[in-house]
């Protein structure tokens, strides 16, 4: 945790945004896995902890705009708990590890917002993601659960964007605390990636190192032979030479939240090929372009667009892309390859707030979010600013089932060479992800450098 | 999975003791972490899975009881999932793995449902415990959340319990298998737990052992120098000589679900002082005489109450307890030391089918649920069956907190010595439990056995 005045200093800064009314976190209960008792890893809501700071169930806090006052609501523990859990601070010492000294029963987190209801005041809250939450917020405000995210404060989600967007120094020190953490388990799952393993023995040792150096993985592991399936998470495949293995994997600190979000792809075995190699070099080329172009004002889309460029170059100089390579990627031909965006915001969420809506955290009045297939799923794209971090996460895929697709469709034969793409539908995909924050004059990639560059990886490997 | 016919034979199995209606299985949805596309490690229904053994999200099942049809419900993949997820299954082809002819998109639950209601049909239904799936029900039930745990099916629950609490031969080998991957989490902690090293990274390497090994852990790992706290989750301690470390862990199949939950205690460092040894054999002849009276037809709080008499009286010998200890226990005044039951039901659930009410698992008619503080918390009290798998763990704990509330009430001043009891109060605390399988003629202690005499324990941690 924090300072008591660093969530101070938040809420406050949330008061000047916002003019009159209250706003309602309501912080997340456990959440149960095969019963009531037995529950997942306790995850507490990124807002609640970015405002009230603590990361334990049943608690809620309340920003009065018009009053001033913020209040943090939770029940004491009792001789039962006690035996059960330990003993507990009282909320009175956690209301004031967080710079809170109005700390009252749960109850009065209803009764509150009732009071509020009854004076007809406006109660703005985030909208909802888990069905405890719905159905809390469908008792608390009666509103029915089909009709929360509707109803949400757009006033508080863009006041919540415009904050937690902006990270602190402490905050980019928590972040790449969490880098170190993801050095680990990359270099351990390269060190692991012999032809004869199983998948799932590398993703739980990285799970592992994760959980025994910071907290819990900060979404769950992508570790896959297959790479051309974006979100793997199967994980029973046998690794075989030939074969190229994508780790997209990170962390977050079970303390404060902060994320990290890694990936590394590596030749089974350790040494690559001449074909993994021609298209490795293109991702690392649009991976470290990209990052050369990161700076304050520049519009992130750009940024993807200039990743999208360059691999369309690199594809064409292999003869699986042809003709006018800017044409190319005006029209989304590029697509094929890369059909995701290069990156998104990173923070205690590690797609930032993608809660609150995607549109109002990666776009705004100037940049709105494009149609086109690929740029579409782009989750970032207006201008940077100093203080984001975000991810650079450019690849190349070959999906077997979207190439049939586009084949018989005849799309965009003029910039795609089918034939040759055809001898590469056995090849997977490959990936590279750094995090990186947006400085002043430039950028800054966080974290210990994790091996990127052919050598760099097949030097580790080979120890 | 198994093959078709287990699931098949399992759901006319239950069609054989329900007569009329219709049963609904709502199989589980993603669970969200920190916002809707973040989700946990996906974890199907128990249930669900017993029945319809496929365990992948937003399925659903219905059996219906006058026509004998037998019916799965779930969407095809579209594109985009292949290319985020890889290619799946059609669903019909996911039904001819569980031996299910009829199946149709996810919508027609709903439809089936809303015509059962329409006519007037009695649907059974099972208590939620998650959020989505009391929206679900509230969606297609019109049953308000807080009226749904009451207006379960009694009938259903207890023909679900009567199923699942008898093992076959096939889940039996599911669930030592478990055991044999807890052997390697136990072990681990073993080797590791030396003074210097902090809880966390012993917690974490076990569950990333069981991660690379079976699945997840099969309830959150107690690991904690303060055994005394019977959920202990912090684990922020350094481990010091003098300190016991109590591991109370298991991990569940990926694939089946089935279970282990183990516990052992070990000194940090390795070597058990004089005081140490002292308590732990009272502990561990608890747990022999235990496993020694299971067989069928004995209740298990008879067994409960046997190891309660053997930790009176052990605690009689150091001078911690006094007087006549029968007495002791039928007066409960062991639960100062041994507040929790010896042991639950284990299945696809490591307190299998809990969710479904713990009196209808572990209690019937005949035997019904204690009210003495300890007793009250036996999760399983009726006579044991060839086929049930349970866990045996007693445990020997010094609560300064309720030492000091007893002590204040001066409660049971007849059968413990305070004085003696206060030196103790820095011990912390002592389990061992193991996993049982009660068969025709006694039982079996399932699993690779993991080292639990003083013996076996310091020569493992020598190495
Ligand atoms: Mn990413
Ligand atoms: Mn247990």
């Amino acid at each position: 945790m924090f300072a008591p005045g660093t969530y101070a200093g938040r809420r406050e800064a949330l008061r000047r945004e916002i003019k009159s009314g209250i706003a309602v976190f309501p912080g997340n209960t456990e959440a149960a896995f095969n019963y009531p008792a037995n529950t997942y890893h306790f995850r507490q809501d990124s807002t609640f902890s970015y405002f009230f700071g603590l990361n334990q169930p049943d608690l809620a806090g309340i920003i009065d705009f018009d009053s001033g006052a913020e209040l943090l609501f939770g029940n004491d523990v009792d001789m039962d708990d006690i035996i059960w859990m330990g003993p507990q601070p009282s909320m009175a010492d956690r209301g004031k590890l967080v710079g809170i000294d109005r700390t009252a029963p749960l109850q009065g987190f209803g009764d509150y917002i009732a009071e509020a209801l009854n004076k007809g005041r406006k109660v703005h809250f985030l909208p909802p993601y888990r069905g405890e939450t719905r159905i809390q917020l469908w008792t608390l405000l009666g509103i029915p659960v089909a009709e929360q995210k509707a109803a949400a404060s757009v006033e508080l989600i863009k006041a919540v964007v415009k904050l937690r967007s902006i990270k602190s120094a402490e905050e980019i020190a928590e972040i790449e605390k969490m880098v170190d953490v993801a050095y680990l388990m990359h270099t351990t799952a390269m060190k692991m990636a012999h032809p004869g393993i199983v998948e799932q023995e590398i993703a739980g040792t990285i799970e592992g190192i994760a959980l025994a150096n910071a907290g819990p993985v900060s979404f769950p592991v992508i570790l896959s032979v297959n790479g051309q399936t974006l979100h793997n998470h199967y994980h029973g495949n046998t690794l075989s030479e030939g074969r190229m293995m994508v780790v997209d994997a990170g962390c977050e600190s079970e303390e404060s939240l902060y994320s990290s979000d890694i990936t590394r792809t590596v030749p089974v075995g350790g040494k690559f090929n001449e074909r993994q190699r021609g298209i490795y070099e293109i991702v690392l080329n649009a991976n470290l372009k990209a990052i050369a172009a990161i700076k304050p004002g520049i519009p992130y889309r750009e940024v993807h667009l200039l990743a999208a460029k360059t691999i369309a170059d690199g594809l064409k100089a292999l003869g699986l892309m042809k003709g006018d390579t800017q044409a190319a990627v005006e029209a989304g031909a590029h697509a094929l390859f890369f059909p995701h965006g290069l990156g998104h915001m990173m923070g205690m969420d590690v797609h930032d707030m993608e809660n609150l809506g995607e549109n109002y955290v990666g776009y705004d009045e100037e940049i709105t979010r494009a149609s086109q297939f690929g740029t579409a799923f782009l989750r970032l794209g207006r201008r940077l600013q100093p203080g984001f971090v975000l991810t650079v996460e450019p690849g190349i895929y070959f999906i077997p089932a979207l190439i049939d697709q586009w084949k018989a469709e005849g799309k965009f034969t003029e910039f795609i060479n089918y034939e040759k793409v055809e001898t590469y539908k056995d090849f997977g995909g490959i990936r590279i992800e750094d995090d990186v924050l947006v400085t002043e004059t430039g950028n800054r990639v966080l974290g210990r450098p994790i091996p990127k560059t052919v050598a760099e990886i097949e030097a580790i490997m080979k120890k």
